[in-house]
This record gives C-alpha cells, structure tokens and sequence, in this order.
C-alpha cells in the first residue's frame, strides 16, 4: 500500500515537520515518492523514482520550507506498473486552465474504462487511469471550472463507477480546494486556535504550532494514518468524501 | 529576453557543467527560471519565481546530477505576466499519452488564438497562450502519436502563423526529439568522438568531455547565446526549425 499526505490551509503553510514524519514511512514504501505544492495557480511538482528516506529531491523539500495553501504527497510501494518516474504519483494535468493534482493508494482491478478524449495516461498504473477517466468525465459535465460545491456533488456522482473496481483512496487539488476520498484508510486532523504542541509518531520530533501560527490560522491534514500521537485525527469511513476548503471540512 | 538551453542526446547526459554556465545568466534575468528532464516517459519539471542565481531548487540542480537525454532550461526576464509561478517556463502539457515541454524566448504581440479544446493557459504569458495554440493544433492534426518526421512537418506548417506577431525562439519535446525554432538568437552545437576539452564563458570552468564520454556518445546542446569558447557553435538562421534526435541535428 502507499501512502497519502494532503495539507489544505488558509494561509501559506509549509510542511516540514509532517513531511519529515511521513517520509520516514518510505523505508517500507520505497518505489518513489512525488509531492506537489501550489503557489497560487501554479504548481512545484517534485517526483522522484527513488524512496523520499534518500531521495537528493526529498531531502530538499525537507530542507527548503516551501509555504503553500495545497500540498500533496504520496510515497508509492508499487501494485500494478513498473517502478518508474512515469509511474511516480502525483500526476498532474490541466482542465479549464486550471492544473489538477491526484494521488491514489490502492489498487483497482479491471478498471479499463473508455479514454476517448484528452487525456490519456503517460505511464501503466490504474491510479493514472483513473485520474484520466475522472478529468474527461468532469470535463464532460461542466463546461467551465465550476463552484467548489458543484465539484464536489460530481465528483460523488462519479467516484461510485470506479470503487467497485477495488481500494481508492484518493487525494484531488486544483489550487481551490483539496479533496479526499477514503476506501479504507485515511484520517485528517483541523489544526485551529488555540493551538498546541505535537509529537510525531514516527520520531522523535515535537513542533509547538502555537509558536509558528497566528489565531487566525486553518490548517487541515489528511494522511493514511495518524502523523501525531496527541492530536484529535477523525477516521474517514468507507466511501467517504471529504472537501476541505481554507483548512476547514466543507460540511 | 529571456534565456533557452536544450539537451538532446544519445544516453543520458548531466547538464551540471552547461547550466552552471546558464545559471551564471540568470543575474540579468532573475524573474524565475525552469529546468525540465526526461526520464523514459516521464518529467522531472522543477520550476521556481526566485532567479536561478539564488534559487534552492536552482543550487539542487547543479549539485546533483540527474541524467536525461532530454533536458529543457529556461531563465526568464519577464515581458508579459507577472512575476509568479504559474507563468514560469517550461510549460508541461500531456497529449496522446506524452508529455510534451516548451520554453519560449521572446515577445508576442496581439496573439490571442481561438482556444477552443482541450489546451488553455494557467497563466497570463504570451508563450503559454502560444504552446497551448500548438497542442491544440497538433491534435487536430494527427489522431495518435506521429513519426517525428511528421511532428517536424506539422511544426513547420503551424509556425508561420505564430511568429508574424513577434520573437519565437522555441524549444519543445516530447521525450522523443528535440525542435528548436529560431527567430533571433539560437545556437547550437553537436559533441561527439573525439571529444576535446570545453571552457565556459561566463565562469573560469573547463570540462574535458572526452573523461566523461565514451566512442558513441552523441549530445547536442542548443542555447540562445554559446556556452563555451572553443567549441564550434553554429548559429541558427531567423525562422528556421530545427529537429535533434539521438544527440544528432536530422537533416
């Protein structure tokens, strides 16, 4: 299984301290990782064919605090398609001059479905497939980049076509907003005022957000599992889809 | 003006010793700059606003050696569109299961093409509007991936109704070829056995390829201004394309 990392926020937030927590989780996912991290409409997208525990690219994003509204990360232990930098999540495409950025952890049997208009998958995976399917069927249902809202009741109009096939679990941005849907394992934490210290499962890490934030601050994080022992992470359910807007869940 | 540097070779070839020449440039031209490598299939694209001279990504890049036989640089100077990240060359854009990368050196006047497909700019620049124009008519021109015979015959066809409104100095690949279309400044140079010994110009650095290479090794480098002082460049006449495959210019 890989591993997912969403941040969503309403300011400029870096994610040094809960990239630092999940990258030790490559030792056992170790065929590439891929972050992505949007300045306005922009994106820096920084995938590597190697694991992010050694990776020159992931130690740099360690090292550099690139501060953004919307990351998204992935580390990849490989099911279907080769371990390649073609192959290396997240992928990214642009749809109503807006780049969209995916990432996938499961494993979807069968799903071939029809690609017959722009986009079409550069590498092997299901996941990249899947990306293509749901960017021709938005496009498809809206002529021009609709409301958050709007995205979101396709998205859940479009997402029961593919689960049958297998595990989705899926993280969505497009610079607006950042979608997650959980098949079987995702959990998200809302970081808000006040805010406290928190110590990183996987070392020996603790960050006081307290001191780097102000009261107005919203960060929302969404992972596979839980990245801090003393934080509140809420368990998606199966089928679940979540949108987080300005570091706050869209009720 | 900003500055272009393309690589196309035989095997894959570090482009530490030419963009520490390049980024050496980037002093004059410091509102971003834009590296991508290919790698099979897939891209490597690191863009940043900061100028090459200072930029994190930029220092990551010199340090450490990724070998690609299709590389594409780009510093830019701005002459439309803000400063910001989504106006940072190369430009990525995938069709019929490509990646495809283009930088542009120049300024377009009054070049505002129906875009009514699949392809429209995330930015506010000139170039992107231009390459977006490219994809789009390339698509409507061949139904699945051509022969980059054919790719070259279509360029040639499209790139008398861009360049009446102004510079295009182009560099585009797919992972496949390199084309690089002069209107003002573009030069180029083919290295192959037996290598020499090479100075850059702008910085007290010499290489001797004939170290690093071997018999059959074929790089050819295309850059606005030459790199080196004792290299043959040849200088490419204003609205000439030329196509480079295998590290080889194809006649």
């Amino acid at each position: 299984m890989c591993q997912l990392l969403g941040l969503n926020a309403n300011t400029p937030t870096d994610l040094v301290f809960s990239f630092t927590g999940f990258a030790q989780r490559a030792q056992e996912h170790k065929d590439g990782f891929g972050i992505a991290f949007f300045e306005g409409a922009g994106v820096r997208l920084f995938v590597d064919h190697q694991s992010a525990t050694v990776s020159p690219v992931a130690q740099m994003v360690q090292r550099y605090p690139i501060r953004s509204r919307h990351i998204l990360a992935h580390i990849r232990k490989a099911t279907q398609g080769v371990v390649a930098l073609e192959n290396t999540h997240p992928f990214q495409r642009e749809l109503w001059g807006r780049y969209w950025v995916f990432a996938h952890n499961g494993n979807l049997v069968d799903f071939h479905p029809k690609l017959h208009a722009a986009f079409r998958p550069v590498g092997s995976t299901d996941s990249e497939r899947a990306f293509c399917w749901l960017m021709q069927e938005l496009a498809k249902n809206h002529a021009s980049l609709p409301s958050v809202e709007h995205l979101s009741e396709t998205l859940a109009e479009l997402l029961p076509r593919i689960t049958p096939h297998g595990t989705f679990n899926l993280l969505l941005s497009n610079g607006e907003a950042l979608w997650a849907h959980c098949s079987t394992h995702l959990h998200y934490v809302e970081r808000r005022h006040p805010f406290a210290r928190a110590q990183l499962q996987d070392e020996d890490l603790t960050v006081d957000f307290a001191a780097q934030t102000t009261p107005s601050d919203r960060v929302a994080i969404v992972v596979t599992e839980p990245l801090t022992r003393d934080e509140t992470w809420q368990a998606m359910r199966p089928q679940e889809l979540a949108t987080f807007v300005d570091g706050s869940r869209v009720r």
